[in-house]
């Protein structure tokens, strides 16, 4: 064994038999390796090049995990930085009558929609839901997402509030991010208050729920928050040390673009119906453009502009918007597939929004999102040998095996979450 | 154990457990059975109803395959009609080219496109052929299909023609159905000589490949035959016993439909253009309607007015068009969500579609397509407990267990091919 270079301790972790590393490296483009390999020590990358100067510049420990590609493309692990992975019930019935042509608005007059999924939550166990959670979290991690972001929103009491973040928290090999999204509807028991619900959340959820999330996010739209509560929201949230995140201008062109650049959020996200003055305000703010195809597929609803977020110079991020309502897809290949049709984004720019684009929705993009040395050794490893079968080959699950922090979690399409790695 | 009834042998498998039976009998809807279960003979269903009446009605061997669904949804197994699954080579980086706004004629031009995938299928070996096919027949099969139409038509001459026919009839567990479809592109050598190309198919390659395929198929469009091309070689088919297919009005209303009413095709598929006046042809012929949503997704083209066929009282089947280039996608869940996304079909008309449909367009109504007495016993469990999450969750796999002919053939995600019922 060789000596590691100033005495750290040897790799624990390597890559070797990729036919190309896309690591994301560089301003644009997939920073293509073909032939790459890659090292890792303690669930970091330590190194990254050429497989035949692998054995010259790295020390192996003896007792490594060694991931043979076998010819395949290997990618960073997907980065979801909008989802809302908890809640229970099913909208399967709702979503039928969708289709055939019955409205929202009336589909929660009758007491369907989020309400259903309000309801639905709030008679659900801690251990019921977190059982839920674990399984969808599973599927997500079979699909290629390394590092999630989960929503609350669908409690709307603190006690039910808390309930979905602890479930977001459940053990499982997938890193996550928590946000707080009580502003996400005005629950019955405010009906017609929604500025004392909004009170509730300042005075008492937003400083109770500190320490259980990172983020706060706010739905801003038509039939949802207006922007000064929003605003209202957001400014005590930012006060109490909380990552801003918005839900804007998705349903309308409705001030929620303005409001995230106002208050510096981290991301706003849907924009459908955001401008060029919109987008001038983001780039100016430097807040994270997110895009959610999957929920424009499923609501046969228009797409947000991202080419004119890329060519005014914004991050741009993609995300699922997994949620049981407008977007029941955990699956980020299709969502990648989605934008290059319907979003007429390239490959290459849709593969970045979905890794550093999206770790850049949640402040993470010194964390993951590329394939650097230093960040979290967090990989995929497709079933195609080009990065360009992703888009190509669509509605189906590319991934192969999936390793987040030098650990294999996923192996041949299945779970297996070795603990080899700790040991080293 | 009981005894059969009128002195048949019991029966060798059972399906039990189900929350619900989708068994598509019945003139529309999803016939619906709550609570059913299952019993066959021998590959074929031998009975089906209420599951307290099961041990009351049914004889069942002791060594029968019994399928506990442990409350899942239970569908037929999914027909894809329309396939071009046999090929080699990969079209990805002119996928991104397509994206970028290259035109089809000038990758063609290029001598990408078709050529390219006929220059690579000309160049395999019948093994490699057969492999490659074998790995993509585990992935239809995983996503649920198992009665498979598989074309011909990237060989182009008697000899790569045949290799292909033979690829497609590798072993394994998938059902097939074969059609020869030399009428897909005038190969380079032809060019400029369409006619002769045609006379070469209906002199020499229709006499030849007559038990290899039941079906024949030909591209009726601008850029591919015309009608009368078209047509001779349809009815040179049929006097050789051949069923009928054809590619039409996918890229212009060229004539195609009209086409296949007169000569009497089984289906006319694409029928992207098609007015009133095709749709009320092909309804007093009784051609059965292949929509290909996967396709126009792919194309970022219009979709077939499957609203349409349905009104008029034609036979919908919807198939993925799996092939190279235009719609790289096995998964027939998929189609179905595109089919009621895009075409608005009623989650229970699109399962129809792609099951009992999809079998009359390849002339197997009989036979698969739907669970009732006499039918092939194939089926599907799902990973969800109603018919309508199908649609409702996209982009990912929600088969769980596959059975072929009364034969578990995946389990829990996993390609097994149990032998055991052929001992029963």
């Amino acid at each position: 064994m060789k000596a590691a270079p100033g005495g750290a301790r040897p790799c624990d972790f390597v890559l070797r038999g990729a036919a190309e590393l896309a690591t994301m490296s560089g301003a644009d483009g997939c920073g293509l390796l073909t032939g790459g390999a890659l090292a890792a020590r303690e669930g970091r990358i330590a190194w990254i090049g050429p497989e035949r100067d692998l054995n010259r510049c790295v020390a192996v420990a003896g007792d490594a995990i060694v991931v043979d590609a076998e010819g395949a493309a290997v990618l960073p692990g997907f980065v979801d930085p909008h989802t809302h992975a908890v809640f229970a019930g099913s909208r399967a019935v709702e979503y039928g009558e969708r289709l055939a042509g019955r409205t929202y608005t009336d589909i929660l007059a009758g007491g369907g929609g989020i309400k259903a999924t309000v309801r639905a939550t709030r008679a659900a166990t801690a251990e019921q839901l977190a059982a839920l959670t674990r399984r969808r979290l599973d599927s997500f991690l079979l699909h290629g997402t390394t590092t999630l972001e989960i929503k609350s929103g669908y409690g709307l009491t603190l006690a039910d509030e808390h309930k979905m973040l602890a479930a977001a928290a459940v053990e499982h090999p997938l890193r996550r991010v928590r946000t707080f999204l009580g502003a996400h509807a005005v629950p019955d028991e405010f009906a017609g208050r929604a500025d004392d619900y909004v009170e509730l959340i300042c005075r008492e959820m937003l400083p109770a729920l500190r320490s259980e999330a990172e983020f706060v996010d706010v739905f801003c739209d038509i039939g949802a928050f207006t922007v000064e509560q929003s605003r209202r929201v957001l400014l005590a949230a930012r006060r109490l040390g909380y990552g801003l995140k918005i839900h804007a201008d998705e349903l309308a062109l409705s001030g929620g673009a303005r409001l995230a650049a106002d208050v510096g959020c981290v991301s706003a996200d849907h924009l459908v119906h955001a401008t060029w003055e919109e987008i001038a305000a983001l780039q100016q703010a430097a807040v994270v453009a997110v895009a959610l195809p999957g929920t424009s597929f499923t609501l046969g609803a228009a797409y947000a502009p991202a080419r004119a977020f890329l060519e005014a110079g914004l991050v741009l991020a993609l995300a699922t918007d997994f949620n049981p309502g407008t977007s029941y897809c955990e699956n980020m290949q299709m969502v990648v597939a989605l934008a290059c049709q319907e979003m007429h984004l390239a490959p290459e720019e849709a593969l970045r929004a979905a890794t550093l684009g999206a770790a850049a929705a949640i402040g993470r993009q010194d964390e993951v999102g590329s394939l650097e040395v230093g960040k979290r050794c967090d990989l995929l490893v497709l079933d195609a040998d080009t990065h360009s079968e992703l888009q190509y080959h669509w509605g189906v699950n590319l991934v192969r095996g999936v390793v987040v922090d030098g650990r294999v979690v996923v192996s041949d399409g299945s779970v297996v979450d070795s603990q080899v790695g700790d040991a080293a």
